[in-house]
């Protein structure tokens, strides 16, 4: 298959944006710092696949009538909060297949307008309709984890402190400033024992990149190496109560297996990943689902300094959801992004030395998955 | 690229549905009869692809569940009226790029659950909101083409009167009865000249093929040759009140034109068509669009009987969206799966004797398009 070169990424910052401002103008203010990036003008963009889950019908075309690309073939892609990532993969397909050379690829979300409080779960979600929503789920995943694994709830919290620290060296994201231990333990209870600190926050936002074939960046003029997205996981899986350990994590596996398998890639040679932090619990838990660190270690490593910017794996040197903030269908884009700066060395204070090769993965759904949850790894290299 | 042969497909009726009648059901009756058509089984899909407006999010996952294909790559694709198409397209893309050799696309839609009288318009679409919706729109489209071409209030009516005509003898149609000329001009008016009949039901429904490439069809233990998608064109537009002629059909042109180049087609040879017919009128301006009737003569050739079965040009063998019905999320694949039958001389009453080549089109978004639509162009041979 042929590869899929980014060719410039961008985003606007994330945040809570007042109902003035539209979904349309985030899309957009993310197209136009890629396209600007990229060097890339609008002739230069053959098609636009855009990933949102609250956008509504043909958003998509919207954004693109307003960033001046109304003719192109343009379309839209959901898949919860991998919306972006699997966005992402569809151009990497028509890209592959040859239809296109230049592509744009947009996540975007205005959450704020929609969503007060938390995500409303679905009414055929029956485990959430009986109370096990998102962040039950994930206290009782966290509770397990600590029983099995002896692990504390600071070191949990410490993923909070880490997120937080690495993300106020990034200039999108929504929380810029550190957060201690102590803040985290003493936030606001939301289900025990995770603290408002340990939920990724609603935001809005948007991120972007123009994605090419190697004669796209002949015609954009590029000559310098850009990143390069190797391939792209999709699984699909249901998490139900009560059959197995919720901390089994077997979608991550299967994700991370597919996503080695399509790259050739050894996961031992992953030198940064953009994880799906939505809670705390979650980061520790799914890197240990990929493989990427020991089952029952993820913890420790947290406290050890192993996934911070500097340790074996950086993790989530954006801030992640915790900290970069989460417009659903903006996140597996944003992750994108933030590979892409780290692997071009232009992180700036949050740069991963000598980084070459970034997996980054997002899981859409509920934590209960009885409507099924999907889970994207995409794997960039230098 | 790779060429896509459908190996299977297959429908549930479409109609007005019971609350106690899901999304899920719908969409799994139709992946059920489509894989028990390919003599498919679970493990030979390798992928899912989902079209629909309004299903949700991860609706896709959820029918994957309920198929027991809950391990596999899951995607949801959206572009309105032409989600069913778009998915397929993907799907393409997937196969052609050489990911999979066997996948599964679903199209679905329960509409009477949600939509009460008629689709409402997208607050952000600002003609519509000005009292141009999709029903004002197309009455001008009538009145106009009418006072430009001379045709009749009658001859666009004959466009039902033929549709409903065909869909006597589509066991899937949401229609199944004729309809005199007189029936439709005496119904109920919705916006003058148009009256209830002109415009396509709620309806809800599915369709669904199984696809997949040469080595597919060996996996799947097909000999005999089956009829095989040679491209998908996408292009979207906006259609700006007051610029120009309402029934100039640029977004037409321009899906024809990328189709036709695409796959190498004379449109000269396309034997039979699935037109989105949502309105009498529009089956004539977008048949026009395409350039396969020329400009202005349209209503005449329907008068003139060569848009039906036996004709020199067959439009909605199926019955269309006027008469098959109109679930919008499942209305590409539906075409797709006409397309499929008659290819394969399986349309039993509808027939098109010697049906070699078929176009299916769609088109998605709103009449005034300042929110932007998308046509999608699917050329199927024999």
């Amino acid at each position: 298959m042929r590869t899929l070169h980014i060719a410039g990424a961008g985003m606007v910052r994330f945040g809570k944006f007042p109902a003035s401002v539209t979904f349309e103008q985030l899309a957009c203010g993310a197209a136009r710092a890629a396209m600007q990036d990229a060097g890339a003008s609008r002739k230069d963009i053959e098609a636009v696949f855009v990933g949102h889950v609250f956008g509504g019908p043909v958003a998509g075309q919207r954004v693109a009538v307003e960033l001046g690309l109304g003719g192109l073939p343009v379309s839209n892609h959901e898949n919860y909060c991998a919306s972006g990532a699997t966005a992402l993969r569809e151009a990497w397909l028509a890209v592959a297949a040859g239809l296109y050379e230049v592509a744009l690829v947009i996540g975007a979300e205005k959450m704020t307008d929609r969503i007060k409080g938390g995500v409303a779960p679905d009414p055929s979600d029956l485990d959430a309709m009986q109370g096990f929503i998102m962040t039950a789920g994930h206290a009782l995943s966290a509770r397990r984890y600590m029983a099995d694994h002896g692990a504390t709830r600071e070191q949990i919290a410490m993923v909070a402190v880490k997120n937080h620290e690495h993300s106020q060296h990034n200039p999108y994201a929504h929380y810029q400033n550190p957060v201690s231990l102590e803040q985290v333990l003493a936030a606001r209870p939301v289900a025990d024992p995770l603290g408002v600190l340990d939920c990724s926050p609603i935001s809005d936002g948007a991120a972007a990149a123009v994605v090419c074939s190697r004669e796209g960046l002949r015609r954009l003029g590029i000559v310098e190496a850009k990143p390069v997205v190797r391939g792209i996981g999709l699984v699909s899986g249901s998490l139900r109560t009560g059959l197995h350990d919720l901390n089994e994590e077997d979608i991550s596996r299967r994700a991370g297996e597919q996503a080695y398998a399509l790259t050739g890639v050894d996961p031992e040679d992953i030198d940064l990943v953009e994880m799906h932090d939505c809670f705390t619990i979650a980061e520790i838990v799914r890197l240990e689902g990929l493989g990427l660190i020991p089952r029952g270690e993820g913890a420790r490593w947290t406290q050890d300094g192993h996934t911070r910017v500097g340790g074996r794996l950086p993790v989530n040197a954006s801030g992640g959801l915790l900290s970069r903030g989460h417009p659903v269908g903006a996140t597996g884009m944003a992750q994108v992004c933030e590979l892409y700066w780290q692997l071009s060395g232009r992180a700036g204070g949050r740069q991963v030395r000598d980084a070459r090769l970034g997996l980054a993965y997002c899981k859409g759904g509920t934590v209960s998955g009885t409507d099924g949850g999907s889970v994207t790894t995409v794997v960039v290299s230098a």
